[in-house]
């Protein structure tokens, strides 16, 4: 089903049409006059078309769920109480889910109260709630260049000045945030909070060290500031070590019984279990929990106790071997991303240009990959849709200028088949060479790029392109049309 | 599980607290400064202790769904795709859901393009994103007053300034709402929208009068204004005449193939299946619904496609007669409520004193009574809580000012059996009669209370009370207690 023109189609219908896109022009609120659909977005909504193939979406693969458990486990729900499901629930969220969300955050080796949990309608609404609390137009947020894109138009909707830290292979430079900081406090402002996803970044791919962790916790202690870790993918690491989150650092840092103060963590089972479950959760002080509760009442109420009630009943799923099935179900997961993983970089080498590099990331969903400085990943996307039929998510959509990142692209390996991984990167190196030859010549540049090459921050462009919003569009199917792991989990 | 203190107890950790209030009192945004988590709401979260009759939430029967047909459903989504159900949906709502709620508002002789629509995360987030899409500080709602306590506090967020209409027993009266649209002229001010519950409001309990719909409609399009039509009741009428609703009102007066161009729609399936599924929608002309849809992204992304497609599965069950099952379950709704509002009728007649009279709602869910002038409704739940073991909502938190309708009470009707409705009652007349025991001496007014008894506006009161906001409480189960219905659904 497409969106199709209602009218009558005659002038007079149309000539209202006009004035009255005028009238409601006018009563737009300040934050949202400026939020236009772009004709990216149009263009995004084609790309999940079934002959194309999107590394575009933040999908995880869902087809791994197994669909005789779900109805088992909606059948427990029923058991448990159906009119509890179907009711509201708290707004804070249900005991049991929150029972779960601990489990969770101990199993990355953070201990919190469950007093000081929240569960949301999905990650994202923490973000939104967040920013509802804390942000006032013209207000400082500081982020990650390139940062989550689907941050970008929240961000963006609360009208706040977003600084963005060009990120490295070990993450935020701490050193570079001081100095964004010092200029800040030197023009007399003051974050509201610094916004940071510390492993495998969204889209950036890379994981914040540990010493820069230690001393991101110092510098938000020392300035009284808050920091909004974001975590969707902790436990998706496919290599290497696990890190501590920020929030156990500064509750360790606090000793016995202390919570952290100025961290505000962002959780949800969106990677983990599913996102069609739209639940996610925050841990925050209790000044600020309790204005997250306000917002969430005035949003939407609470998150749904049919999903929450879904989740409590699989937690209590034992394995075979006894052990949680949440966590079995993790580690197959784990598996079979590292296998896509590797089955992209391996893509990425053998079709990418010279003069293109890559993130290699230790864990999550997403490469970010970066192409010879005259490509605009815009304009790609348009010619890779039409002529190769292959999607991605191009860097613009990462930082709120909507100008920088426009030679990177985001690359998601988790949500498709190997196959498919494999056949997507062959097309878009198909387009890059395309474009390239429209550009003129193919680059001499130098041929440093290779699948193991050292992690690197995107470069930044000066490109004066129209800065046209695409973060809103890029992680979602349209309407009537098949997200594309059920394409592939039909197979 | 009740919110401890997580701190170690010593007075140095206490001393850290203090001035770590002070430090995020500074970060909150203008919007959030103002909300406090206010005595009464404490006192609200204890009305769900299983020992007390609350007539407080918004809360349908959900005990009435059969467990059967639930997990037969779920298998059902199960069986279409479980891959799908798990997985991210379109940020406007998938198709076959769009579907389901075109059947709907047929239903209610509503005709809509399904393009018009958007779904959403319950309808209390279309009233948070018609803010959103909106509001900016200051600018003028005009609502019914008393008003849906669930948007007050939305209201507040975006610090609209909210301009609320005596309603009588025909809801709004136009000519007071031309005069209030003439002065804010005078003044150089122009309402955003206008918000208006027509069918058994809340909580008014009365219904919007045909000539008066069609005279909104009226000065709605002569002034180029837009209406927030929210209506979650509609079908739920237990005597009379269906009215047509304001969209279709207005889209009628275009003619054919014309949409409302005026009319933004509030629906929700949480009074006619779940609010657990939390699931609504709005259906706007095509520029607001753009804003929506770019606002919903920042916010929540899309809404829960597991529970979309489970409405979607329950659409296609027939009844043994062969009738849509859905449309059979809200005959079989409407037939319990009528009786259960029947026996409020005669609780109120036996119960409560002289001076006290009640709206006669011909649907919906709620009672608005009112009482002696002399009683303080928020200071009555006080009393009727810890003596009688009895809640409702006091009349204050339907009003932005937080003062006006200190007399008056929401009572739901929906939510208990009978014998529950009966007993709640009479412990509130009990309450009421110690409440005017301790202000001196029964009141010897007027013996007009009957309960066929004309309709009647709620009175305005000029109390100066401290304007606690209620409403972002009065609705919700706290976390670990079992929400009202349970408790009554488990005899």
């Amino acid at each position: 089903m497409e969106r199709s023109g209602s009218g009558g189609g005659d002038g007079r219908r149309a000539r209202a049409t006009a004035h009255e896109l005028a009238r409601y022009e006018a009563l737009f609120a300040a934050r949202t006059r400026g939020m236009k659909s772009s004709a990216m977005r149009e263009m995004m909504a084609l790309t999940e078309q079934p002959d194309v193939i999107s590394l575009a979406g933040g999908l995880p693969d869902t087809s791994t769920f197994e669909p005789k458990l779900y109805a088992s486990l909606m059948a427990d729900v029923a058991a448990e109480s159906t009119a509890r499901a179907l009711q509201y629930g708290p707004t804070e969220g249900m005991a049991a889910t929150v029972g779960c969300i601990v489990e969770v955050m101990a199993a990355e080796g953070t201990v919190v109260d469950p007093a000081e949990v929240i569960v949301t309608t999905g990650g994202q609404q923490v973000i939104d709630l967040v920013c509802k609390t804390l942000v006032d137009p013209g207000d400082v947020i500081v982020a990650e260049a390139p940062t989550y894109p689907g941050a970008v138009p929240t961000f963006s909707a609360y009208q706040a000045d977003v600084e963005q830290i060009e990120i490295d292979a070990d993450g935020m430079p701490i050193d570079a945030l001081e100095s964004t900081l010092d200029r800040l406090a030197a023009e007399g402002r003051r974050p509201k909070f610094i916004y940071t996803i510390p492993n495998f970044q969204n889209p950036g791919g890379v994981t914040m060290s540990l010493a820069r962790r230690r001393r991101l916790v110092e510098v938000a202690r020392e300035r009284e500031l808050l920091i909004l870790e974001d975590n969707p993918y902790g436990l998706l690491r496919y290599e290497g070590e696990p890190l501590p989150t920020l929030h156990s650092l500064d509750a360790q840092a606090k000793g016995r019984g202390g919570a952290s103060d100025l961290v505000i963590y962002l959780g949800t089972f969106s990677k983990i279990i599913s996102p069609g479950l739209r639940l996610g959760w925050a841990v925050a002080p209790r000044p600020v929990l309790e204005k997250l509760n306000l917002g969430k009442q005035g949003t939407d109420l609470c998150s749904s106790p049919v999903t929450q009630m879904f989740v409590a009943a699989y937690f209590r799923e034992r394995s075979a071997a006894g052990e949680p099935a949440w966590l079995e179900y993790v580690g197959r997961l784990r598996n079979l991303y590292r296998t896509r993983r590797d089955a992209m970089f391996e893509a990425l080498s053998e079709h990418f240009g010279e003069g293109a590099s890559w993130t290699h990331p230790q864990g999550g969903l997403f490469v970010w990959a970066t192409l010879d400085e005259r490509i605009d990943t815009t304009d790609l996307l348009a010619l890779a849709r039409k002529t190769e039929g292959v999607a991605f998510v191009p860097g613009r959509a990462a930082y709120v200028d909507g100008r920088r990142g426009s030679s990177s692209m985001r690359l998601n390996f988790a949500g498709m088949p190997e196959a498919d991984i494999r056949e997507g990167i062959r097309r878009i190196g198909s387009a890059i060479r395309e474009q390239l030859g429209l550009l003129g010549s193919l680059t001499g540049a130098s041929a440093a790029r290779r699948s193991g090459a050292p992690e690197q921050a995107p470069p930044q462009s000066p490109d004066a392109g129209d800065g046209a919003r695409l973060a809103d569009v890029v992680a979602l199917p349209r309407r009537g049309e098949q997200p594309a792991t059920r394409r592939h989990s039909d197979r």
